[in-house]
């Protein structure tokens, strides 16, 4: 199935209500919806495809039990495609495509979202980490069991203590030269093994990270293959084969969501794991025990392995959106159906997407939705130079860490607060697990957690902004530096100075169509974005400064102290890099229509940002109250704006009923406003209609002449 | 039990992290967890226990078609305690007692809110409605059935196509005067009655809402009490009792949660209603079909019908509160259990409350908590002065319903709110179903959208706002009037001009700590939120003000072009409210330490409120930039100030294990803790703890001369 055909059955049979005022702009639709299937345009629409089958279905109500086997019988199937292998080597079948495995692999979520993340447990992490840490030795022993799925297996990295603390795991692999072995041991409960997809039930495997002690040297975090269960063994109540000696676990048992996924605890009482299972690309140990690695610096050589594993970051960002896409798909629809309250008309009742606050509970979403993608396209392009080798340096790697993580926590907390407004907007109806998007909020909860934590990662963001920030003064003579020291302060000054927004506040004297002209301006809303963020590090640079002379201690707490400030800024650059995505992905538009639709799409992002960030621009000086009173209005009016195009909009993420699988987007609320009226202008129209007793008071008072002050 | 145990069983067997530093107040926890209960402390604490006791918890992971007859079999345990009776008559076995009812219904939902729920549809919705709109004959003969629960009762208003517009509801009760009967109808698939708790299989009768025609007149919508399934004829496969001939319906199935409720949808076929049935407190009918109402007014007769069902809202005020609570206190306990990172100290891992991201997103919640919780207490006072008759006037009943509305919208906003955020505070954690987090989520889910939409109830109190602020200049004379309009304008130039800022900047230049004293004092966050909420109105006001003489389609445009600000302009008030609530609570704290405590944790609730408001305050002029950039660092040295406290805080709201039921807040993480630590302790003592490779490195470098520069 294309997009096309996708866009077609959105709206064919159920005509979309709104309709353009004659000679504005109109959305191509079709146009749009194939330039968002993106590089991968095909491998994308395939695995929408395939989401959209019958047998990739999440078949809500299932028990956990049953919902597992459901999703495991699914992972079978979806081995039979081999869409799933895309990213590994030739040689064994794959297509060494990682950047059009992912853009596959994120349409999964449309199936259900526990299917995407067991695939993404299997394939990118269990198998990835083969890949990424095995030797070619490794490939071909390992890898083949763990892409069919005949070795289904487990990412034994985080543990009950250790969450986003990789670096401190309890578990280790001690070398013993006499058998040529790794001990592993967990030495205490902290360090059971926690949170595993495939653990409880179905992993026969598990690629498991532990410290690696060897000559009683501690290298750090490695991973080893262990196999975990025994295949000949005999299943248990729920399915399970019995533990490998030494080997236990537990079910992490029902969850808020995702409970299509068996996730489960691992721990090991000093099992032993041959030499040549550790996944030895960044570090092997000989027979005699001497450790050797390719990357002499611990910490380097660490941030390398975990590094590798990336794609889960990347590809939660697209899955975020793309769930963020269905929640206000399935939403806008039922807003341009549904009707409640007569408004302007007496005996019309309105729309809801026509009211104030339900057309910006989803326009502004629907904005930051297109911004969204456009990032994330960016991202897999970058994710696809590095990983498939186009162009890999150290530099990418670090440029694609710090945007993963940023791009991930933003766009999974979006989904979050858009699931949730959007459920909010269908109200009760909202809340009926045949209209999805309750289950779609569940499932998508631990993104937020998960594959790192949002504010830990938004922490990494932060210091790799103070590092660029750091090095622009790099070999600076101490003359310029003081220079630009009081550049920066004069700089600041007359932003916190009413100077600036004096001149402003002139500039617009009068003149608000001047200062909404102004924030329409690309270059304005980039400036607006781009200062907040270099002016925020900057910021946080200069607190933090004391730092550097201080004992780790005072250090240590001068950070914790400005913890909130870095996330912040982090977040600020997150939004800008969206707008600059948004704002690039732009020019690639041919239709007209298309492009000056978007472009105001673009406008309501950059302003929203603008408008939520309002303090901050106020108080820092960038913008005098009288420009800033023009932001909300001049939203406003964006807004009404785009209220004509919104179907289209969420049309052109191409998601059929198919993929959006909920009764109220499936045309039914508009069968039943059309019966209803019907029924209403019959009665009318018969004369059996009974007076209300409303108006028959209202013509009684006017007979008696008495006025509207009268009390009844 | 009383709140005492409850809050020995809290911290007994766990101590708590954080000690208070010496000479510093402290919270008298007791003393405050005896004020918290209340006006109606015994019953409280009763239903608490009742809460607490595992008959009535909430089993995890059932399928809702056990789970709903689980929650029935608990519903008749509840009428053996009979707490549920007593807002009826004491003629029926009540106590005539509205607000103590209210305050033991609330607790349920520690039990599952499922049961708070169920019960409130039987006992709050379908008796309440008998109650509230019958005749006493009709108490003494439907009571009874419905109080006892041997009839399972549904209260059928919504309906599919209607939800927040009652008044617009599709069914009809036609009078025929042959029979005496009326006949229900429903004459269209969008006036099925939808989302009825009880419905789907367990309610043999129903209080039905439907339009009242008689003589060819429609006199709005009234109740009438239908049998609606034979309690003589057989159960099918899910125990539902067929329906009665013309009652047909079907379940709404599974839902994003609250599964222990049977909601379903209900239809009538030309079913008959005996005369005797409509409950005609407020409109009957006599035999030949004269129409005859105390209530001359049909809009005013609709209001205090539906007015008089106002508790269900004040309840879900009540149990929103409680359910935040429950999260912030299992979330509080794990960080402050929960280690990560090490901060300051090089081996000592950090626990999460200390991190300055974690602080903010724990402590500001609770204090958010505390001025909910002591509004919730205003309200029910209100309530229960209306309800037990004590002062039943037409103010006192406005302003119930205008306050119930206010602050039902605005905590069960902020409880999905702060569930979501104690969720992810505990990571991985908090998304397992054995921390309890994300069921409360989902149970709360719905809260925001039933018994008023949250949207639909802020507009009613914008209403309500404008109403009272066009009151003032009600008989004001044209001179008058055109002297306030002057006044009120040169108030808002001197908001708007720099001169009231550049008066702020003066006094506060080079002097950081007046500013922050001046925001600590009362009457300063007193005069900042209340000028907020009357700035707002006044301005929505005048926009409003050609809606008086325009045209009914120009009025209905211009005010939805101003619903955003109507719906913002309520929120402010509520947020004033609960502030105003707290300020008047803490004068009847006798311990100084804790009054001293929670007075700081009222300013970070004032404050909060400035700081989440601050573009509002610097566009407006309030705040001059000077004294708006000590908001947040004032804020960040509140919430240092309340961090030793945070244990105590939420302690004192006496929720023990047995209501928190989350094993992470069981004392098991600290059990972790101290076992992870005691290892690695007693491995450094021992001298086998094997060699960081990265301290070795470190030493290599140093005998090498070498300095931190050489790269590795």
């Amino acid at each position: 199935m294309t997009a096309t055909s996708d866009r077609r059955a959105t709206t064919s049979g159920a005509p979309v209500t709104s309709v353009d005022a004659p000679g504005e702009a109109r959305v191509d639709v079709d146009e749009l919806s194939s330039l968002l299937l993106g590089r991968w345009a095909d491998l994308r629409a395939a695995a929408r495809a395939t989401a959209g089958e019958e047998a990739f279905w999440r078949v809500e109500g299932q028990p956990k039990e049953v919902h597992r086997e459901h999703v495991l019988e699914q992972m079978h199937l979806l081995v039979g495609k081999q869409q799933v292998w895309r990213a590994f080597p030739e040689r064994l079948g794959g297509a060494n495509d990682p950047g059009g495995n992912l853009a596959g692999f994120e349409e999964l979520v449309a199936a259900d979202p526990s299917l995407q993340i067991k695939a993404g447990v299997q394939w990118g992490l269990f198998s990835s980490a083969i890949l990424h840490l095995g030797l070619p030795e490794q490939h071909d022993r390992l890898l083949p069991g763990a892409m069919d799925l005949s070795v289904p297996g487990a990412f034994a990295m985080t543990e009950t203590g250790h969450g986003s603390d990789v670096a401190s795991i309890g578990t280790t692999a001690t070398y013993d030269p006499q058998s040529e072995e790794f001990v592993l041991h967990t030495p205490f409960r902290g360090a059971w093994k926690d949170y595993l997809g495939n653990a409880a039930v179905h992993a026969t495997a598990a690629v498991v990270f532990a410290q690696l002690v060897t000559k009683n040297v501690d290298h750090g975090v490695h991973a080893f293959y262990v196999p975990i269960r025994d295949p000949q063994g005999e299943r248990d109540a729920h399915g399970a084969l019995p533990f490998l000696p030494g080997v236990g676990g537990e079910d992490d048992g029902q969850k808020g969501g995702l409970n299509g996924i068996d996730n489960g605890r691992l721990h090991f009482d000093h099992v032993r794991v041959p030499r040549a299972d550790l996944l030895a690309r960044y570090g092997s140990v000989d027979a005699d025990g001497t450790y050797e690695s390719p990357i002499d610096s611990p910490g380097r050589r660490f941030f390398t392995m975990l590094g590798s594993l990336v794609q889960g970051r990347v590809s939660l960002d697209g899955a975020a959106v793309t769930a963020s896409k269905l929640g206000l798909a399935i939403a806008v629809r039922y807003a341009n159906e549904r009707r409640q309250f007569t408004g302007a008309s007496p005996t019309e009742e309105m729309v809801l997407l026509d009211y104030g606050t339900h057309k910006r509970r989803l326009i502004v979403p629907i904005a930051e939705a297109y911004a969204a993608h456009f990032a994330h396209d960016r991202l897999l392009d970058l994710f696809h130079s590095v990983f498939s080798g186009e162009e890999d340096t150290p530099e990418q790697r670090e440029d694609l860490e710090t945007t993963a993580a940023a791009l991930k926590a933003t766009s999974t907390r979006f989904a979050l607060d858009t699931l949730q407004e959007t459920r909010e907007a269908c109200g009760g109806a909202g809340f009926l697990t045949e209209n999805r998007i309750t289950s779609l909020h569940a499932d998508m909860d631990v993104y937020a957690t998960f594959e790192g934590d949002n504010t830990v990662l938004l922490q990494l963001v932060a210091k790799r902004l103070l590092k660029d920030y750091a090095a622009q003064f790099k070999g600076i003579t101490p003359g310029r530096m003081a220079r630009v020291v009081v550049e920066r302060a004069s700089d600041m000054a007359l932003h916190r100075t009413p100077l600036k927004r004096a001149a402003q506040a002139l500039a617009d004297v009068g003149d608000v169509r001047r200062a909404a002209g102004h924030l329409r301006d690309a270059e304005t809303q980039r400036e607006l974005l781009t200062d907040r963020v270099e002016s925020m590090v900057a910021e946080v640079a200069q607190a933090l400064r004391p730092a550097q002379k201080a004992d780790p201690e005072t250090a240590a707490n001068l950070f914790n102290a400005h913890q909130v400030e870095l996330v912040e800024a982090a977040r600020a650059h997150a939004e800008l890099l969206r707008w600059e995505a948004f704002t690039q992905a732009l020019s690639t538009i041919e239709d007209e229509g298309t492009r000056e639709v978007l472009t105001t799409v673009r406008d309501l992002y950059g302003l929203s940002l603008v408008e939520r960030h309002l303090d901050w621009y106020l108080l820092n000086g960038r913008l005098s109250t009288q420009r800033a009173r023009t932001v909300t209005s001049y939203l406003d009016r964006l807004i009404d704006r785009l209220r004509p195009h919104a179907q289209d909009l969420v049309d052109a993420w191409g998601y059929g009923p198919e993929h959006l699988r909920a009764k109220i987007a499936s045309g039914a609320e508009k069968q039943r406003q059309d019966e209803a009226r019907d029924y209403y202008r019959r009665l009318r129209a018969s004369g059996d209609e009974p007076l209300s007793e409303k108006s028959l008071r209202k013509a009684e008072r006017a007979t008696n002449g008495s006025s509207v002050a009268t009390r009844h």
